[in-house]
């Protein structure tokens, strides 16, 4: 399979924030931005396999800007990580307001992996960053899959040498 | 008011077709793309003019293309010309399928009013076309809008002098 | 087949403004009401067919008075006229208040097309218009019809008859 | 306050039954027909009072005919009888399948109470049955509304004499 | 089949008043509560009989306390009494505030009855009531059955011996 | 303020999985229960502040099993740790199918803000663990607390005495 590149499986979803979607302050729940997020970063992981795909899990996520009814919230979803069967997929997301002011809201990473018609995993095509923020963000994705794979048990820490590297540098 | 380019409005919402917005043959419901169409618009219209818009009419809409469950639908609105309080909003949608398919699946043009607070319509930016096809958009936003005043019974036909043109051409 | 009458085909519904379905202004989305109008009319369209029936388009539809949270609409769906394997649907739009105001709020016209279990378009029984406005806007749909060919570049300017008259007259 | 007929409080909400609204049988949760007829009952009883009203109860209901993913779904209601603040309302709901079918497929009888913008009760006009149906629906209402106040330990058996007729007739 | 318990079918759903359920007057539609107990209470019978349920009918079930937008509701359902292929459920409601209140908002019964895949009815557990309340329920729960049948006229009032010793008692 | 325990703030939301929460495949959308849990955290966090409370950040989540159509989801939310003004919410997932099994699906971490009607943060009471494994999960708070900090470039990993214990040991 040919590699391919962050852009070509650039999704872009901009909606409004409803009235059915905000709590008791008027604001975006948290729960909502995470299925929004969750549908973009799926449809980015399917444009870069041409399958199938399932989310696996949802790394550190954190909603640092409260997002009022009313405003635009644009989330942009990247491929920038690509394993045998597994993509990690980096989302953007901002927010505008009426006035046309626009700031970042949340940053997130969530993982994915390609299955056929019967939900057996299927392989994807590499990765080839481009940008610098793509290439910083693929190097990245290693130590977040080792961490990943050490919070659950099933890497020893010993052998995270990139995590190792980032606490005993 | 400084003009804007149609590009600095573009709205871009990708999305896929879910069970709740289909019929019994698993296609996507026409009224659930036009429920779509009219939010992605009317950001569009909002960024243009900074301010609140509301629908004002829709155009003749076409659905040549059944949009089957699992698809996924981009949704891509521009300003196509402005008037004094209301805007033409373009709108080109496209389908893909799972396998990487991508289909133009439909056109439509909706027209938005900017409005303040309370509702009373406000001035907003002229339209400076770019490409060629946004300046063939905006020299027919002029003979959409005759039309649509001689339908409403607000221009008498001898006056539509653009649309006199076309049928005695 | 035999030919049936507008009000064989009448559909009502009679719904609220929810919370859900409106804007920052309080006033229901001309999305959410196109999504209404859509299901209307094709419930109106498979009374006529005896079949599933899709949306083929959308006429003009203008929003001419907002529609406050809180508010009855009640969409009124007729069939107006039947052509091969088409029909037009003519919809009407009132809103009441609390206090027991109604408005008539909107018009619009859509056209579905019959079609059997696997999509394929079936033949439709002819309508029959009784009362006077039946009578005119089944004429007034051949009109329509013939407009929609010539946008669409299906019909030269000079076939339609029908309009040259309208411009010409 | 003048006394009004059932007609003038008429609903009629006819909608599909959609596959968010159905289990895992491809059937119409009994839950959702629950709210659909408590939405347009409401709106009877606002039609009936003029005013904002909330539901007070729901008589028991049976249901008796499973609603199949695709069947359109009417539900009529009307006031049946008009007390100091609150009205019952009875609620009639058909579905019709694609082929033309219309069966008869449930009744249900809510109560609700007028209430001002505060949420205080607030009086409301008599009710004048005019058909032997609705004259039959308002004598029962009585009898109904005796066996609600004896369930609720608010009237003494003993004093319901409309329900100890017709146990010891 | 070996009978059960109550709390072996207790099922608890706590969930938010969103605003997409709310009315005018920002309190959750008597509708939207009646949709959770149905779902709570087919939760509770499937977890008793093992298998589908589907809904029969609901006796009456008051609403006596407004439960505001931003509200806690704890909808808890436990099968109360079994039949042949039937099981009466009931459910009790709780609403909090924000500040910790917690109030008891409503009691309901509702009847399952449990099918196969074909939708045929099955055979299901007996029930043991095992506290005072749950045997009170259970013991109710045939006059409630009798007062059903002699309403739908499948029983003679003369019959429902239960019911006469209410009555003439 | 007066500590409190895990079990005050427990929280229980079980729901059916619906036609409209699913896939292609007919498996839960992981963002959906991202919601799910986001709801039913934020009330737990609730209950234990007495507060309004705004979702703040999502620890590492892992999907294993995935949710057929028709399951019904238990979600279980408890808080882990309090600290100044926010408190770790640990959620547990469970899915039961029609016959009775019933499986652990998930577990998730999400850290809630307390704050009062203007958003602004407020003290929460601390947490007293009781059971061993509330106690496990109190003290690993600790921990994530400090990766959560390292990740966000808000303390040196020299300083986060206890993950440096993790890769050192």
């Amino acid at each position: 399979m040919q590699s391919k590149t962050p852009s070509q499986s650039r999704t872009t979803m901009t909606d409004m924030v409803l009235p059915s979607e905000t709590n008791s302050l008027n604001k975006l729940f948290g729960g909502e931005l995470l299925a929004r997020m969750d549908r973009a970063a799926s449809i980015a992981a399917s444009r870069h396999s041409k399958s199938i795909t399932v989310t696996a899990s949802v790394n550190h996520v954190a909603f640092n800007m409260p997002v009022p009814l009313g405003s635009v919230v644009t989330v942009e979803a990247k491929v920038s990580r690509a394993f045998t069967t597994s993509m990690e997929v980096y989302i953007d997301v901002w927010m505008e307001d009426v006035n046309g002011g626009k700031f970042k809201a949340n940053e997130a990473i969530y993982t994915f992996v390609a299955v056929d018609d019967s939900g057996k995993p299927t392989k994807v095509p590499a990765l080839s960053p481009e940008t610098e923020l793509e290439k910083e963000r693929f190097a990245a994705a290693l130590r977040r899959k080792q961490l990943s794979l050490v919070l659950a048990g099933k890497m020893k820490p010993n052998d995270a040498t990139e995590l190792r590297a980032l606490f005993m540098g």
